[in-house]
């Protein structure tokens, strides 16, 4: 620990002979929010950030090159996304291993993350079984068996390679009762102990450890606790106590209303400590990214910008208010502006509505590309614009 | 008419105030195979040269930023094609027009040529019923009736707007008799007399004629003849009575065997005149490309780079010789290697094996960007090393 800038700073390793994340505070404005450095073994994060998500070791549609130019600076994207399950699937964590992890996998040399699984086992995957020791599940792919425990979820995210790994958690079906919700908490914090101590055990395993100077993995906490504040409390305080580098909150933007998110987030992170790095899984829309970075969040992911731009869905901000306009609508055919007037993107600064419109409508593979191009960009602006302005 | 370095240059529009075409042969190989420069209203582009094809106005799944750059030299592809046919069907050439021709619609600022949309016509839509008049046919994407005309195809093309345009042809049925081939011709022969009227008349209504200081399309004639030596003479001949800017062969790969190909295109580029630019359309595999431009062809397309690329399969030289791999083989899964060793391809600097055929395994979209992407840079470069051995 040392004090920077009257802010704290925290160097997560202090069983370990190097640094694997260091986390600055460098700013913290009034509503809570902070700017940040975020430093993981394969370079370094301003936060708040948002994270885009690349399922199969791939941000859909969307070439590296480009996401690491895009950005109003230009920079680009400084932290992606992959999915362990889709990855476990396919094409094997095994695999990845041999190729060096999935940094070179994929050819990314920027910071990574990987979730734990536990989501889309509990999401995509069929006929669970969940028992103490872990979750017996189907494969969506090909309906073949397979079981992920802590352990298990632990060994497969070494073996890929993030920089940060998630917690194997279990995700409580919405709507929960309290009691139901609690049930389910006790698993997650026995999963989350059973996850750190694997991870404490076996990081070294990491298919970089060697080159990148014995730096290893660092493991996030996830919170749980459903849409009850005092859970998420116990939750929270209980995960802190097991002293890991970083807290995710999770279970949140499934289905419940935007307030109860907001007030979720917002009492979670009261019992987070301030000197780590606070991510919120799974959101969102651009106001609300903006909203929680503010609140104090640090990191944020999801689908929604390619997912969105894959169906036609592009975000712009028309007379200062955030819209999401349907590419499809008859009114777009022969316009020849761009999404958004104030974007400074690539797509808005070459393709009108117009012609995207005609790709989309046409079934052109590069509507997709374009307008997930188009949406990262408009994300990470987002982003860059909380950052100078916290 | 202007001799330069002792080679014939021909500049075409000796009925117009402004240059719109202007064809230079810098260098004439041995095996009949030249060196040219072909300046056209939107740029120059040096011959031999492949066209992508960008059959919906859009190179499929191909950004424009990433076809401008690519190539041996990163100077990219410096001439495309659009199909008439589909861009007529989607989204209309009057829309086109209005949003200022296909180059302001699709933000390409290079050399662009449309097909007649006939081969579409005879190949892909429904329900054909030809007359001296010309062709009426139903949709291939909603059954709608349509008629095409020569003087149709001619304002269809007119409102596109590409840099070059071709004479509307009737594609005869394969294989078909002698007989029926030289009573295809006559049609073929009118059809073009009529479109070259139309464009004469009606070549100042392109949507750049005033922004281009009055530059205009050029209309290049398409020999037919099916796989008959004496009708190919005899449909060149006539078509070069008509002293248009360019002229094509058509009608070929179209099942036929390879040596039929060669000696149809070595038996027809003896009856075209030398000082203009002569173009194959529709061809070919990497080794046909470099044969034909060897003999003196200077202008070829295909969808081949593009359609193998979607498919997986990826050309690469193997030993010095030119080989097509399927991506999809297990042998590819935790390859480290890239596609062809010795490209200099974005794709084969950045991207595994074993990562592309994972994408292309898991559906993943951006397989179809990056394998075009590796197969157009072997085009291109394939022209690039033959025009620089000439």
């Amino acid at each position: 620990m040392r004090e920077a800038n009257g802010n704290a700073t925290v160097h997560v390793n202090s069983d370990n002979y190097v640094m694997c994340l260091e986390f600055e505070v460098l700013r913290s404005g009034e509503s809570g929010g902070r700017r940040g450095l975020l430093t993981l073994p394969h370079g370094v994060v301003e936060t708040p950030v948002f994270m885009p998500v690349g399922t199969a070791a791939t941000v859909k549609a969307v070439p590296q090159e480009t996401l690491e130019t895009m950005g109003s600076d230009g920079g680009g994207a400084r932290i992606i996304l992959a999915n362990t399950y889709h990855l476990y699937l396919r094409p094997g964590h095994e695999l990845i291993r041999r190729m060096g992890g999935v940094h070179k996998f994929m050819s990314w040399d920027r910071p990574m993350l990987t979730d734990s699984g536990g989501f889309q086992v509990f999401s995509l995957s069929k006929l669970r079984k969940i028992t103490p020791d872990g979750v017996e599940f189907r494969s969506h792919l090909d309906g073949s068996k397979h079981f992920f425990s802590p352990e298990h979820s632990m060994a497969v995210q070494i073996a890929l390679g993030a920089d940060v790994m998630m917690a194997f958690d279990e995700c409580v079906e919405t709507p929960a009762t309290w009691e139901r919700t609690r049930e389910s908490l006790a698993l997650t914090h026995a999963w989350a102990e059973r996850s750190a101590a694997y991870w404490r055990e076996h990081r070294e395993q990491v298919p970089w450890f060697a080159e990148r100077g014995g730096k290893t993995q660092s493991l996030f906490g996830i919170v749980q606790g459903g849409m009850y504040a005092d859970l998420r409390r116990e939750s929270a305080e209980r995960l802190v106590e097991m002293d890991l580098p970083g807290y995710a909150i999770g279970g949140l933007a499934v289905g419940e209303p935007r307030e109860v998110t907001r007030e979720m987030i917002a009492r979670t992170l009261e019992y987070l400590p301030r000197n780590k790095p606070r991510y919120v899984m799974g959101v969102g829309y651009p106001d609300e990214i903006e909203e929680y970075a503010r609140m104090g969040v640090d990191m944020m992911d999801c689908v929604l910008p390619t997912r969105a731009g894959r169906h036609g869905l592009v975000f712009a901000r028309v007379d200062g208010a955030i819209q999401r306009l349907n590419i499809k609508k008859l009114e777009y055919a022969g316009d020849r502006g761009p999404i958004d007037a104030s974007c400074p993107c690539a797509v808005c600064a070459r393709y009108s509505r117009g012609y995207l419109r005609h790709l989309f409508s046409s079934g052109e593979p590069l509507a997709a590309t374009l307008l997930s191009v188009h949406n990262l960009n408009f994300y990470l602006n987002t982003m860059e614009r909380v950052r100078t302005t916290i």
